[in-house]
């Protein structure tokens, strides 16, 4: 796709997915790390540089060879670069040397932003002395967070100061390392984003993401953000500025974290691929890697192409960490990762070390809830007689968990409900059908009507007659639709039925179909969930079909034999 | 995952895949073929063999360093496979090769499947001699096709005998080889499906796939194929039958030919990744590739793993062949793939020959009309000013092409019908709202019911008053659901409109909201897309809150200041 050849500076798991992604597109890589690593795993060449890329004499071996640099580490020389970059005038380092400059020193970092009008935690330099911190203490309250201002990630560099007694060994902790300190954040939730920006700079965001940390290191991501859509909308719009104040082009995660007020503020930007970013893999049009890829070498970014894959995907992402007690015993994971539809394994090629990142496994969903299931299942937090049901319902869930919701204020509707489930079972639409009386069971109601859209249920068929308040009362306490047959009575003809169903107030619709006509209601289900599965669409434009070569058939026999032997043949 | 090394014979792109997908799992693996074949760039170890999967030299070389051997080319010595298994007995060599000597061999490979009375294209086998193939003319009638027994594929060892006079050119084209004479099947479609089989004999299908070859190499893939549920299901099943036939597990490639009478042959069978299942890897839960690496190392394959990742999954493969006029020229085409959203890919890092598959382009959609469209745009099929509008098309399209569509009798129905149009602003549904009248504009109705789904609308809200006949008529016309709003006349009070609107015979429903209520129309509508797109039955869900909020508001304000109070302030 591009002739020139791209250096990485680190070869872990983030070199190695970018390398995945520049073989599928024929972009020659070489990496600048120890040998062996990740990234050297999956590229075979004798051009890799053995080395760190925090040694200047390394990294110019590698930028002698390449076209175009790039890092999976912000903790690289930048002095070197710049240097580098007078050196080679026609290599291109993205990101810029400048813009690794402004994030690797989290304090810089921390300035720009403000400089940059971003909302961020309030924070000030220190000192290595224990007057210092002292003063950090009046100036911003306690706790707070002493911060090492360089070289930290998963929390390496972090110490949370309870009171001043604590100032001794956060000192003897963070001890000869450039510090700041920092404001304690009472967050409701972490929040991420990744980025990226194009060489004419414009940004694209991917997805808000939701991350879940476990002693300071990632555990979880949820996507999209279990937070509501403004909040989302507000971090997208922040994250994206904050990027815009970056030069150069690449990807970028950026952290943050939601307020008890739902305000935001930005903690801290990484300008490369970032952990919580591995869910685009499965989850989204373009991942991250090919992402970056492709805003280095200048090639096509389209609109969209960070959005989710389609519209009805939920994703979560969980860190394979090395086990602590026995070598490997995290392969487990990844086992019944294997066993569970949805969920795809990445290794990463590296020996397990106790909590040593060495994979990560991505579960794709059409809801959060499968989502949070298949996870139990994979982490093995249900107990083993749960565990086996959770693993049935995996298996025989996409062919058999109902869609739609047969119900009925009495029995005495079944006889018309029935024709519904007849077409359901036509049309191979699994379905469940049960009683549930709005004023005989008004309890019952609510919680089949609140619930069912957490069970999977995605249509509801009510039938009632007379006073007929089932359809509207339960379209009143769930955001599914509601289909409404409105069953005769004794009197009325049921057209007191069809009033009280049809006639809802503004805010709560019933779709209500033909007197007794459940088949209707029935047909009316399957076209809706065509919206979702293409094969309904497709089976009822089949039935459309059907339903005309039928009537043709009759007319066609009607013209030929005349009305009076058409009578008598019926 | 697995601490086995595969070793793989054959190290082209079907290699490289499979290769791709070991990386992933952290499952070694070394290629026997020439130096640098693409398999071998992605994976970095000196243990690769140089040398031809055809040799037995070769073979034992790999077969000594693993510990489980594959293919990815069935071309490989059968006799040298079987010595090497009684030479390593602890080796497992999957596909078996009693498998790949009952498919190398065409002719076998047909005797095999008429033994497990699997419908096939009748042939016989003949000499390499005038008088054989004329014998062949007489039992088989013109034209037939000449078919080398081994060593073909994409088309290179077969020759259509249009009459006797060609037979002499058809010897030359094939002379010295082993050949079988096959009757001219005159196919309507050709259809291609992935069988998966386990260690313990059970097979998992992927979706049906049509194929469009061109110079016998296959062109473009639709999945699933354009065909019918039944003819789907059926081809299925014939598939799955014959692969149970074959000893040993892995991924196979069953191709067929659809016949006019909509009945179905094999044509044939690779035991191994397949070009027509290269769509997998976007648009399957795991794809071909992973799918053999977990057959042949018995890790597990939950059920649905071979299905397509969501129900509304569309996609189109294209295969890119080096250009014949012009080294890399259809690079072109992958950079036209890179701006067009939903499309990925895949470059194999094989020098670019006239005709060579040199890598592959996977589109994925939600519907099969936006992967073709999308198709035009990559391979420039478009003239320069469409061309444009495509681009833009695609550009603009996720975020406002219209999905629902609201349409109204006559203009006097628009101040009931706006109310819709403001609920749909509110929840960011892309709409359209235009006139569409049955008595007066019945034709323009007709191709508005048609046309509709195929313009990505899944919605239709239809207002009438009076004889009210446009909900009905248009529901009949489409599969989509359609909302029907009774409009109040000047006289009846708009019971006619509703009796109109909600009494459809069986078979069509129209889903009836009350009297003028249009507002209630759109939240349906809002509903039913909620099926699809989860954003809106959460959306929903806060709307009914905020409902709810607001009446307790008003309760509150009531209960405080008394009901004389409250009525003056209204």
């Amino acid at each position: 796709m591009d002739t020139r050849t791209v250096g990485i500076l680190g070869g872990g798991q983030l070199g190695r997915m970018l390398v995945e992604a520049a073989n599928r597109l024929n972009v020659k890589t070489i990496i600048l790390d120890a040998p062996n690593s990740p990234a050297k795993q999956i590229t075979n060449t004798t051009d890799h540089v053995d080395g760190s890329f925090a040694n200047k004499d390394d990294i110019e071996a590698l930028a002698s060879k390449c076209d175009v640099l790039t890092v999976e580490i912000e903790h690289v020389d930048v002095n070197a670069l710049k240097e580098i970059q007078a050196k080679f005038p026609k290599l291109e380092i993205y990101p810029t040397p400048e813009t690794i400059g402004l994030i690797q020193d989290k304090y810089i970092q921390k300035q720009h932003l403000v400089a940059n009008k971003m909302p961020v935690v309030h924070s000030i330099m220190v000192e290595n002395s224990k007057d210092s911190l002292l003063n950090a203490g009046i100036a911003l309250g306690y706790p707070y967070v002493l911060k090492s201002r360089t070289l930290a990630y998963d929390g390496r560099g972090n110490y949370v100061v309870k009171s001043s007694d604590s100032i001794d060994e956060a000192l003897e902790f963070l001890k000869d390392r450039p510090l700041y300190a920092e404001k304690w954040a009472p967050f409701t939730k972490e929040l991420s984003v990744m980025i990226i920006r194009s060489l004419d700079g414009r940004v694209f965001s991917y997805p808000i993401v939701e991350t879940i940390h476990q002693n300071n290191i990632c555990h979880l991501c949820f996507i999209p953000a279990r937070i509501n859509d403004s909040v989302q909308h507000k971090a997208k719009l922040m994250a994206e500025n904050a990027i815009k104040s970056f030069p150069g082009c690449g990807i970028f995660g950026v952290e943050m974290f939601l307020l008890e007020d739902n305000s935001i503020v930005i903690n801290e930007i990484a300008p490369r691929p970032h952990n919580s970013g591995h869910y685009t893999i499965n989850a989204c049009v373009v991942s991250q890697f090919e992402a970056h890829l492709r805003a280095i070498l200048d090639l096509p970014m389209p609109k969209n192409f960070t959005s989710l894959s389609t519209n009805t995907t939920n994703a979560i992402m969980l860190n394979l960490l090395g086990d602590i007690e026995e070598k490997d015993k995290e392969l487990k994971i990844c086992e019944r990762a294997l066993e569970t539809p949805g969920a795809s394994v990445y290794l990463y090629g590296k020996e397990s070390k106790p909590n040593r990142k060495v994979g990560h496994i991505n579960i794709v969903c059409s809801c959060m809830d499968d989502c949070l299931k298949r996870l139990e299942y994979i982490t093995g937090k249900t107990n083993d007689p749960i565990k086996l049901s959770v693993a049935a319902l995996l298996d025989a869930e996409d062919s058999k968990k109902p869609v739609v919701g047969i119900i009925m204020g009495s029995d005495s509707d079944l006889p018309v409900m029935s024709a519904a489930c007849k077409i359901l079972e036509q049309f191979d639409v699994p379905f469940e059908v049960t009683i549930v009386s709005a004023h005989r069971t008004p309890h019952r109601m609510s919680k089949y009507a609140t619930e069912a859209a957490s069970r999977g249920i995605k249509v509801i068929i009510a039938g009632a007659g007379g006073a007929a308040h089932l359809p509207g009362m339960v379209a009143a306490m769930t955001p599914l639709p509601v289909v409404g047959v409105p069953v005769k009575g004794s009197t009325l003809d049921g057209v007191d039925s069809l009033h009280s169903i049809v006639q809802m107030p503004r805010g709560v619709p019933v779709a209500t179909v033909a007197i007794n006509n459940s088949t209707n209601a029935a047909i009316l289900a399957v076209r809706m969930l065509g919206i979702q599965n293409y094969d309904y669409l497709k089976k009822m434009d089949d039935f459309l079909n059907k339903q005309e070569e039928e009537v043709l058939e009759k007319a066609v026999k009607l013209e030929k034999i005349g009305y009076e032997k058409y009578l008598n043949s019926k």
